[in-house]
């Protein structure tokens, strides 16, 4: 932490969506004045009233128009864009500059492709204007709560708003904020991107515990409280993504569970709106970095989206190849779960390694510089794949490390990570035989159980003979 | 076929590498008069000395400057691109554009990006010089004895050089030249593309196929035999791959065999000279098409190229988890033998299946029209992915039937093609499950378990209760 004084007492917020929105408020919580502009009048009256109703309305004001949002702010300016990724942040910074002048700062908070965050820091260059790329994760809700951030850019700019940044962030158990200066470029939203992907590669193996539960003869209920659990001790506990696996499965509409009526539809990659998700793993690929998780995760997403596909393909091979039941005893059924238990901690694992080891081929590529400490304390609390074990023990030891030779972040030459993942590799071998044997669908799983044999020396089986 | 004459006597060749200089080799052999042009004076003495050898030297000649090469052919000129992937054929084109006048026609056959190949379209368009982009398949040596092609671009431009390229391509078994007009645009690099995806999906599930026979212990030119049994009869056979796995099982240096001596280590993809191994990959990602097969596949190459840190992970984990024995007794081995065979074919039909939606879903977003039947002609012969069976029994139906919709190549949904999956599915389950209780690798034919039920309806165990 910096322990400096918070120098902005102004800031304008561009794109009021449900993130912009939340951080508008979260920034006018923290006592700033803040300057709306978005094309949704409506968008902004919901943020002003939402503000009224907590009792700072007073802070948060409208503008129609760059000129006059520019004006309402001293100087050097602070501005912050929540927009969708692509073009639209060009446009957008097009219409600023003139409205700009040498030190005012940008922080682009939207979920963009560090390539477009890097075009417009070399935009800015000449003009001395300084555009930070910030990837902000924990959804909608810590946007409002204070999300964790993770920004990149020119040194100067960086150190000028961390104490700003580190005051409304969200805080890890022990009160540090979950904010650090990543590296240079656009180091932030790389490591969001890559963020993202690893949140798909849990996902997956969260949901294929579930159907593997379901086949188990579990209620939705039984499984939510086998996730509660898991979230309360062990390698899986405080992470996020388990939390709220476990309240749905519980979750009632009136007297009935609101989950079966949820349609196996997860249509927000094939809309393209996030983008991470499709380069969180383009990007793995680009840099020639195994990811199989990863790709067999969204692969998972994807046939997820296409329902209607599925539904005729069913038809066509009468009736497809459904899952069977897994018949266990019962002492039996108790050693399963913790198998599965294991599993899903192993294929988390394995969503971290790849994940990470995406990061590192392009810091190198880009020479970012990336500060691995202050991505550990980042990924610490309230961003979505936050867990209290895996960064603490798996992730920090080599990452803070500040002996660790600069060239070696790769988890598979961790004694520590390894430890865990030969702890786990029998029940991960256990449980995808058993799903194979009655047709369970485990595609995280399954690519994780493959990519640690694949990543351990033996390309072949001659030593057998 | 066209049967027109080909009424191209001359042709230039830019670009003389292994792919290049059989082309010009192949041209002719065929009685054009090629002029060549390298910056490597080495590589086009290469192909006049092949020439001269042949007994056609007097028709090959080499040029220093575009000038002088372009002043060397007739009008309307036709130039043909070997060059690497990138911007190196901007370059060149930058370089020829002045002595290059409408009509001219340049063929780029080298392994590009469409979307490379379509700004180079956009850039010639108001000269009236044609640039097709055409894929070319079968490696280096049908380069010389006639490859697979697969142009795309201005139809006018096409109709007039296909007698050509119908007279030097490779011919299918009743004959007929495996070349065809593939639709506008990039499209024929595309399908190039992902043919290379689909090869990758193929190789990957032999390797792993051979793999597992050294674990049942099977020697060399025992598995050797069994590859050239599985190419003689049955849905493999006539498969192009198979048949050159079955070869190097039996090659000795003097006395001894020399696969144990070649190291687990393919590095072409981390090289980053092909290009369309990732791109054949990156490309279903970004078009939302499940691909887990191809992904499972390339990951698996990657692994394969990091072979001093797969030795340093194993080391990090103790000897890492290599793979058991498989014991089967004799009647059990020729079946599982069985089994494995009717493995990789479900892994082929995967990997055809996941690269046709992937090209369809580009198809219809860049309106390529894309001419499915002459893909399937393509692929018949002579190509890296020729095959008997698969092309003639399982595409053709679906992609040369004149009553489809035009919206439906997806294989998923071809009753044909699902009879054979569902013919496959227990002795895939069956291969997959011994490899996971003894570690074998096996990615591409565990990611096509997952396929094909991920893709046939069922998303949830929800029905067992």
């Amino acid at each position: 932490m910096t322990g400096h004084p918070v120098k902005f007492k102004k800031i304008a917020m561009i794109g009021c969506g449900s993130m912009g929105g939340g951080m508008a408020l979260l920034f006018a919580e923290n006592g700033l004045e803040v300057s709306l502009s978005d094309p949704s009048e409506q968008a902004m009256d919901k943020v002003v009233d939402k503000a009224k109703k907590d009792g700072f309305g007073e802070r948060i004001k409208k503008f129609k128009d760059y000129k006059s949002l520019c004006a309402s702010l001293s100087s050097p300016k602070l501005l912050v864009f929540s927009l969708p990724h692509g073009n639209v942040g060009d446009k957008v910074l097009e219409g600023l500059m003139p409205h700009l002048t040498f030190n005012d700062i940008i922080l682009d908070c939207g979920n963009e492709h560090y390539a477009n965050t890097e075009r417009r820091q070399a935009k800015c260059k000449d003009t001395g204007v300084h555009y930070l790329g910030v990837g902000v994760s924990g959804g909608c809700q810590a946007a409002g709560a204070g999300p964790s951030m993770c920004p990149s850019g020119g040194k100067e700019a960086l150190s000028t708003v961390m104490p700003l940044l580190e005051q409304v962030a969200a805080k890890d158990k022990e009160g540090k904020p979950c904010v650090g200066m990543v590296g240079r470029g656009g180091a932030g939203h790389y490591v969001k991107t890559v963020h993202n992907g690893i949140e798909h590669g849990i996902m997956s193996a969260i949901s294929e515990a579930w159907d593997i539960m379901r086949a188990m003869g579990m209620g939705y209920e039984e499984i939510g409280d086998v996730f509660r659990r898991w979230n309360e001790s062990g390698e899986l506990r405080g992470t996020y993504l388990i939390s709220i696996s476990a309240d749905p499965s519980h979750k009632r509409d009136s007297s009935n569970l609101v989950l079966p009526t949820v349609a196996d539809k997860v249509v927000q990659d094939v809309a393209g709106e996030e983008g991470t998700d499709i380069w969180s793993n383009t990007e793995a690929i680009e840099w020639h970095i195994p990811a199989p998780t990863l790709n067999a995760a969204h692969a998972f997403r994807l046939a997820s989206a296409h329902l209607g596909d599925r539904e005729c393909a069913e038809k066509t091979v009468g009736g497809g190849f459904p899952p069977q039941k897994i018949e266990l005893g019962k002492l039996e059924k108790a050693q399963f779960l913790e198998s599965l238990r294991k599993s899903v901690y192993a294929a988390c694992l394995a969503s971290f390694i790849q994940g990470l080891n995406a990061i590192d081929a392009a810091n190198k590529e880009h020479k970012w510089e990336i500060d691995y400490a202050a991505v550990v304390q980042i990924w610490k609390a309230d961003c979505i794949i936050e867990a209290d074990y895996i960064p603490s023990k798996i992730l920090a030891p080599v990452l803070t490390d500040k002996n660790r030779s600069a060239d070696n972040i790769n988890l598979l030459f961790s004694q520590r990570a390894m430890q865990d993942v030969k702890k786990c590799f029998l029940s991960l071998r256990k449980v995808v035989a058993k799903c194979v044997e009655t047709d369970q669908v485990i595609p995280a799983l399954s690519a994780s159980l493959e990519y640690f044999q694949d990543c351990h020396g033996h390309g072949s089986s001659d030593e057998l003979l």
